[in-house]
């Protein structure tokens, strides 16, 4: 046996181990072995996920969360764990309802969410007739008579025809932010909005609004989900609707919070690779695939390296910002410090879309050091990761986009996740083990490669 | 505005329109367009699984379920829907149950399925001591002795390495198809197998098995799920364990049954491109991913060249095969016909993976051909399909593949699919809705391009 070994293994390990290629093309399966049988991350989601639950930033929740993923780090093998202090602005939500009825009709509740940052009713009603826009080109024929006093229901439906969810979510987005903005100045008292999402359900989403700044309406904002909203315009093109809003929610200043950071650090130089996700998450379920799947899979790619004693090159650096979802203060606050720190920073990569199949990774960097990234591309390729074209970075990260920092973001497939997004129905069971952890397989073989020829 | 229009039409229309290439990219889209948005196949699918439910092929189920594809095949439009005679074997269930106890404990059950096409203990307890093994070269160097009158438990694991899952249960698969004939001609009463599962649940999970020719011992095989083999293994390590099976299932001869077929007549020539997936189920779930998914795909492909008014040049054909989970007898019985009736087929593809998103296209053809499919890689890159490498056809089109017909098969993601293949969890919330028309897309797609080159 041993004769044969001897005699097999030079031609074997000539063709592949003393190839760069080849010794890459091992560290990946290394990385990916260790991840798919010993992986922490889905025990780590499950625990996070059940036990804390959602973490809205500025909630005690959230506070909560950020102990977890201290320990989470030391566990996984960090150096150095800290925090980092952030400001965060706190909004809550109170109990709400909205009620519908026809002229002579009773009053009918609807599943509905107000949209993160909103104004409510100060917990009086808000009644009034409800019209009926397609969308904001309808909204603009309408004059001021016609919307003042009136809540104006947005119907813009989330498009089916796109391949990616991640632009149907974009070319809809701006109803969630800004319809209240355009209601509120033509005098409207609310506005209702079809939820961004991608289900034929009745849930409701949620997520961030905001008010223009020359708007001193500040009337509330509310989602509905897909059933009701197309129930709603179908009785609404024969009859008069009214509706009945209550809401307690709104704005209470700011808190002081943290995002949380670890690392290892490295062998040749100070400098940092970023890989993070955001702790926060909305206010309903339980913020899984948004976003604990990034906070695991990075907390993942660390441990993992570790594990396997991987000696990086430069510091790799696991970052949990606050505050991603109504107000990217962990990120912006993240870009500030090492600017003012001087910390050069090589890379950084955040996954937020979800803890789905990894399908490829977007690359916000210039063109040469795309072209150097897509020319790893047969390394990916047997991890199903394929497209390296898209360029953009996650939101917490993006900050440092003009630090110069070249950036990234997990791409994994976008199906599913827009069902899910910012509502009740973002909780554990929606995740797949072997899903989770093959995008942090695919953050650590990316890692790898960078620390090692930037 | 229509002035605009002629200016603008040109220019745009000789750049996209009138290369080929556009004229296809715009078809692809028109078939995306159409199913994302009109698609029936997901109905079709709660239809078939809430209203029919598993449909093993030989029971009532099954033969409702005949009558369900030729109504749905009318539907979409198909000029010829019919019934073709398969002969199948006939295999029951029947109640069932396994026990394990201590030397001094009670009896407990576990949760278990005897395999398909498994004789069973025709209802009388059989008790023994359990022997345990990994593998087959651990079970090879068990002398008789110690392996006669006993229960073998194989538990081989679910190769969680692997990145595509089909590759792991083709590692395993032959322990469900084997280890009982391993066994028996050792003299064992029985064995017990853990099941092909990537999940680290429960849930047993059942398929075919068969047995040796020259084995005339046909001893009962069962599987357990993962929890229950991981545990069954740590106490055999320490201590005597007694199991007690107790099953009524076997073969119960042969009956006649039927394929479905229903096809849109081609206007160039009789030649036919199949497109199918298979009718049957195991009997337990709804056979939701395995293989109801196919199945609607396949008849949405039918729907949306009729509903776009696609002249094929070709008759498509959407076959429901009869038999494929415990013998084939649909699809060999498919080729004997064609065979026999001298009809050529150009092309056949089956979707037998489940209803998730597409990431690719397995090609069973001729070097010539399949580069040529290869060459269309860039209209499929938009819709997420990347992967042209594989080289294989689904079951039931395989026979196809001695006649010389270049086949295929759609290649989804395979995350999920194992934890609920062949068992009590592949029903329909499982499935979603943007993932398994994406499918249907992916193979109308390709239809449309060979009908319209070959």
């Amino acid at each position: 046996m041993k004769q044969i070994l001897i005699k097999i293994l030079p031609l074997f390990l000539g063709g592949i181990l003393f190839s760069q290629t080849g010794r890459d093309s091992l560290q990946f399966k290394n990385i990916s072995d260790e991840m798919l049988t010993n992986g922490a991350a889905y025990e780590n989601l499950r625990d996070l996920t059940q036990n804390i639950g959602h973490r809205l930033s500025g909630s005690a929740a959230y506070e909560k969360s950020t102990d977890w993923a201290v320990q989470k780090l030391k566990e996984a093998g960090a150096d150095k764990v800290w925090k980092e202090e952030v400001m965060v602005p706190v909004w809550e939500r109170g109990k709400e309802s909205l009620h519908i009825k026809t002229g002579k009709g009773n009053w009918k509740a609807l599943k509905m969410l107000s949209l993160g940052n909103s104004e409510g009713t100060k917990g009086k009603n808000v009644e009034a007739e409800i019209i009926f826009v397609k969308n904001k080109a309808e909204f603009d024929l309408l004059p001021e008579s016609a919307v003042k006093g009136k809540i104006v229901f947005f119907n813009y439906a989330f498009n089916q025809k796109f391949i990616s969810t991640g632009q149907a979510y974009g070319d809809a987005g701006i109803y969630r932010r800004s319809a209240a903005s355009w209601a509120g100045k033509k005098g409207a008292k609310a506005v209702i909005i079809r939820s961004l999402s991608s289900a034929f359900d009745d849930v409701p989403h949620t997520g961030m609004m905001r008010y223009d700044q020359d708007d001193n309406t500040k009337i509330p904002a509310v989602a509905i989900g897909p059933k009701s909203a197309d129930e709603l315009e179908k009785v609404l093109k024969t009859e008069k609707i009214f509706a009945r809003l209550n809401s307690n929610c709104g704005m209470k200043g700011e808190k002081l919070s943290h995002s949380v950071i670890g690392e290892i650090t490295g062998i040749k130089d100070q400098s940092v690779i970023v890989v993070g996700g955001h702790l926060d998450s909305w206010d309903v379920g339980e913020g899984a695939h948004d976003d604990g799947a990034g906070i695991v899979q990075s907390i993942e790619v660390l441990r993992t390296f570790r594990k396997l004693g991987i000696k990086n090159n430069h510091t790799i650096r696991v970052v949990c910002f606050a505050n991603e979802e109504n107000g990217v203060r962990g990120g912006n606050t993240y870009a500030d410090n090492i600017r003012k720190n001087n910390e050069k920073h090589i890379f950084g990569i955040e996954s937020d879309g979800g803890g789905f199949t990894p399908r490829g990774i977007a690359l916000l960097m210039d063109a040469g050091k795309r072209k150097e990234v897509q020319s790893w591309r047969n390394l990916f390729l047997p991890y199903g990761v394929h497209n390296f074209e898209l360029q953009y970075a996650g939101t917490d990260i993006e900050p440092m986009e003009k630090l110069g920092v070249p950036l990234g973001e997990l791409v994994p497939d976008s199906q599913r996740y827009f069902e899910i997004h910012h509502s009740e129905e973002d909780t554990f069971d929606k995740v797949n083990r072997r899903e989770l952890l093959l995008g942090a397989v695919v953050m650590g073989q990316l890692i790898y490669m960078i620390d090692k020829n930037w």
